[in-house]
């Protein structure tokens, strides 16, 4: 496959698309699956679907589909839920598995839902645990033998610093520490060798690189030879070994699908799998050097244009991920302003002007124009304009 | 309103459908709005749906929809996940309010899942709780002051039973226990007064009487005067009070937002939104009387046909819910063959044939139809062919 490969999306007219880390425009023909999901599945099945169209069994294969993208065996991703409860179950078996330590360790980058979701369930457990976040420079020597967990978001959500996975896991596991990866921006945007590496548990979203739609379910990963010691905290019967036949004690699925939490949100699922087929016939190593190709001639380009705009963004391609962020005290009012002018990108508080790089639907020519504008709006002072300084909610 | 509003409904030709209380069928009009959702929103708009379109704050709208019907202030109902981790929600607050108590009090015919989920919260704290689960008639005397926490689920999904919303919250407060009732066969098929009962915590899930499609967002309740001081477990960015100012430490949201966790489904949502719709202009006290006439009629028709079929649903109406459910060994094969003839219910093991009675699409000619073809069915003894006999894994 040669990228990048635009006409398997929806892309709207006059728009270059920077965001794709943040939500992924449409995969072409989703419309059509959602219609047979509701004409001929629900509408016409009702109830039966859930064994005729296979609804029950969706989740497994899809978790199935993305276990490749992120260097995975068959059997070891669930899917559901949001992003949030996977970090949850990750971090609730993580803690039974070192009940000798009191620390689960983060970062200070780390995205804050997954230090708030560590926060929830040290205060329910209320035995000790505690939270620490050193910053994400002076995590080598915050990996001591106190600590339990290591839990740490593989690219870095602000700056787009790529976390060495292997190298950390080998550290955290040196320690005797548990290792659960956030792939949040990982999958779908760089290679990843999730069993090589030899960490307990990953986690992720599928609305980002991997294009699943607003909402769209979330996976985790468990190392095979974990799954069958792990008590689910979160165990929903269809995490049962039998979900049907309503015993009244949880026994878990032999499998990775004791994961598996409540009803699967059918639509949704349908959405990601049809989502999941712009993958068939790339690899992840072709889109990560697009990808560098990509954000390294942005960056030339808004350098060579406007030394107002720093890099935030570790130079080095091979240490960041599929994103590139500029620091500038007014991000928030440039990136309305850069929006405006048909280029979407995102800000991150306090100050990260940040642009996402998915080559499977951008091409070198989208990036120089979008350095183009991005430069112009920044230079030309046009962000001072009152519209551009109102805050919405969602930023 | 008159009842039924078949018109509001895409229903199959041929099919009469008594499983609403598993699944209800297509709301007409859903699959424009998902369009909308696709193509005008997150196609066009991409990441700006988020605030454009109202994605962020839809939970709250369609909550706010949901509150009427099941007696609820507006501002007390959150949506999002599934209805195992509302429960859990909901259990990890209680617990946590009686420190000085170890019991969750439930019943043997509960649903498996909440059940469950009380399992791995209780292996989760790991500190001395513990479940018990009477039979339902053994309730009243079980609820001693040992007791921490009762939750219920107000319709039985196997029988149907009814429980006293008012006199077991009552009986549940006089011994200082923390009350949670699971509306899943409520909502949507009984009235109910939340507000009224005082209880402290409500969940359920949207896609049996509310339509909402399969794996349709769930809900949760909690009574306006506890919010404030409740520390969600669950503590997921979206129930911070400023998710977007990407702070450290959570800071939950001063309103039942609180209870939210991750990102939200937003078609599912938008589904559900637009399913609530059916409920303009009709009191649930209408649906009520409706479906006390209609399932009335059923026990009536199929008694006087067939007397191997045993009753397992209260007689009195009154102390039932919107189903009536009849015990036969053969259950499972008869229910095949009776779906076979175009009449839709569902198998609960151990042997419950169940039929869900739902008046905005169901009227009385099709219950007697119903009736005639079940009863049929059981005569004949066309259920003992083999093609009715094999399991399948959703039964």
């Amino acid at each position: 496959m040669t990228l990048p490969r635009k006409d398997l999306f929806d892309l709207p007219e006059g728009v270059i698309y920077l965001d794709g880390n943040s939500l992924g425009p449409v995969p072409r023909g989703i419309g059509d699956v959602v219609q047979r999901v509701l004409h001929d599945e629900w509408g016409t099945e009702l109830i039966r679907a859930w064994n005729n169209a296979g609804w029950m069994e969706a989740p497994q294969r899809v978790g199935d589909r993305i276990a490749p993208l992120i260097g995975a065996a068959p059997g070891t991703v669930a899917m559901g839920d949001t992003l949030s409860i996977k970090v949850f179950q990750a971090l609730a078996a993580a803690i039974k598995m070192r009940p000798d330590r009191r620390v689960i360790l983060s970062d200070s980058g780390n995205f804050p839902s997954d230090l708030y979701m560590a926060q929830g369930l040290i205060g329910l457990v209320d035995d000790g645990w505690s939270l620490r976040t050193p910053a994400p420079e002076d995590l080598a020597e915050a990996i001591t033998e106190e600590v339990g967990v290591v839990m740490l978001t593989h690219v870095d959500y602000r700056t787009g610093r790529l976390h060495d996975m292997q190298a950390i896991t080998q550290a955290a596991h040196d320690a005797g520490a548990v290792m659960i990866w956030d792939l949040a921006h990982s999958a779908g945007a760089v290679p990843v060798a999730l069993d090589a590496s030899a960490c307990e548990f990953a986690v992720g979203c599928t609305y980002k690189y991997l294009n699943g739609g607003p909402g769209a379910p979330a996976f985790i990963y468990v190392r095979p030879d974990l799954i069958g010691d792990l008590e689910p905290a979160l165990s929903g019967w269809l995490g049962h070994e039998a979900p049907f036949a309503m015993e009244p004690a949880y026994r878990p699925a032999l499998s990775t699908e004791r994961m598996r939490v409540g009803t699967p949100p059918v639509v949704q699922m349908a959405m990601l799998d049809h989502a999941l087929d712009v993958w068939d016939g790339v690899t992840m190593e072709e889109v990560r050097a697009a990808s560098m190709a990509l954000s390294e001639r942005f960056i030339a380009e808004v350098e060579a244009r406007c030394p107002d705009l720093a890099l935030a963004s570790p130079r080095d391609p091979s240490k960041r991920g599929s994103q590139v962020s500029f620091a500038y005290p007014d991000g928030y009012a440039a990136m309305q302003a850069v929006i405006a002018r048909g280029v979407i990108g995102d800000f991150r508080a306090p100050d990260i002007m940040r642009f996402g790089f998915t080559p499977l639907y951008l091409d070198e020519a989208d990036v120089i124009e979008a350095a183009r504008i991005v430069t112009d709006v920044v230079n030309s002072g046009v962000w001072r304009e009152p519209q551009f300084q109102v805050r919405s909610r969602v930023t």
